[in-house]
């Protein structure tokens, strides 16, 4: 456990980054929804997303606590998760649980890294924001399903999650040039690897492809 | 508080259109969220849609308890609930809180009035998931902020009630066309008052419209 330190302005960058996170897949899961095949579906996923709206409110409250208006710290992120998600509109549900699947993973993982350049509370606050691991079940089921009907989806979605990963680094980098001082917490912070964090990123991320049967 | 009694039918009808509601509610309300004019609101109706999905686990967990699948005592609501919100898909901000609190604060009445139809548990379940009042005044306070901008947004907004009101009783004929059960549980009620009801349903929502400066 690190030590209690006095937030920096950059703290509230990453908890405004994490919560704008949120909220958007929120919205997003919950539009994608529609595509479900039935109502079992449907609902499922429509919880999956009310679950990340209760993290968002831990998070706004975090920051309203740290004296940051939510909407300020998220503002900077708007324009490049917007992009992201604009960028990947799901055509089906395989590509719908695909992109919860390989999106939740991916923003788990990379929380998980920093969230040692943070102090307590905002360390135990972001670590307990991952996602249930029981959604994750649930769609790589999915996508396990989709694959079992027909091989060919494989090579799809396959192509698909390279898609998803691919735009997300774009938005990533635009990000990271654009927010200085959160770059600045993740790079300089000796408790975080940089080089080691997306070598870890990416092999988690082909050991969870091969789970569900897509190749990376 | 009634008497307990063995769960009918017509029980599994209700709570599936409960549960229904609630599931359609939230993809609405996560869906025009991207309509709010700022991250502050279009978080708040998020967090009012996300509140809908945890009313919608609790009636599913009781229809599975019942021994029926909730998306089996759902399936009879699709086509008209659809119908009610694809005729109803708010233009701007202003109609969707407008829609969100005429909608929940009926929704809500209609729930009050047939509760005593039912026994316990299930009588106490829905009234349980009634809204948050919270919900119901962010709402009214954003419709009287959009009036206080621009008087003639009263009469836009007026007309947009009027019509909600007008397609949410034309599906609720249809339902209660469809399915005589759950029409007979209400009607036959020794409990429920059904001329009473309308009548009730109607005078309220007319003091809500009053309440937020448009007319009936």
């Amino acid at each position: 456990m690190s030590a209690p330190t006095t937030p920096g302005p950059a703290v509230a960058d990453l908890l405004g980054l994490v919560a704008f996170g949120e909220l958007l897949a929120f919205e997003r899961m919950a539009g994608d929804a529609r595509l479900a095949p039935d109502l079992r579906r449907r609902a499922a996923l429509s919880e999956m997303a009310a679950a990340e709206i209760a993290n968002y409110r831990r998070l706004a409250d975090r920051l309203t606590a740290l004296g940051v208006p939510p909407e300020d710290a998220m503002a900077p992120y708007l324009a490049p998760l917007q992009a992201y998600h604009d960028s990947t509109e799901p055509r089906d549900w395989a590509e719908v649980v695909t992109k919860a699947y390989v999106g939740d993973a991916i923003t788990d993982d990379f929380i998980r890294e920093i969230a040692d350049a943070l102090g307590d509370p905002d360390r135990e606050l972001v670590l307990d924001v991952l996602h249930d691991s029981r959604y994750a079940e649930f769609a790589a089921a999915e996508i396990r399903v989709a694959v079992a009907a027909d091989p060919r989806v494989a090579d799809r979605l396959s192509m698909w999650a390279r898609r998803l990963v691919g735009e997300a680094l774009s938005q990533a980098g635009r990000v990271a040039a654009e927010r200085a001082a959160l770059t600045a917490l993740i790079a300089q912070d000796d408790r975080v690897d940089v080089p080691g964090l997306f070598r870890r990123l990416t092999a988690a991320h082909t050991t969870r492809m091969a789970a569900v049967g897509l190749n990376n």
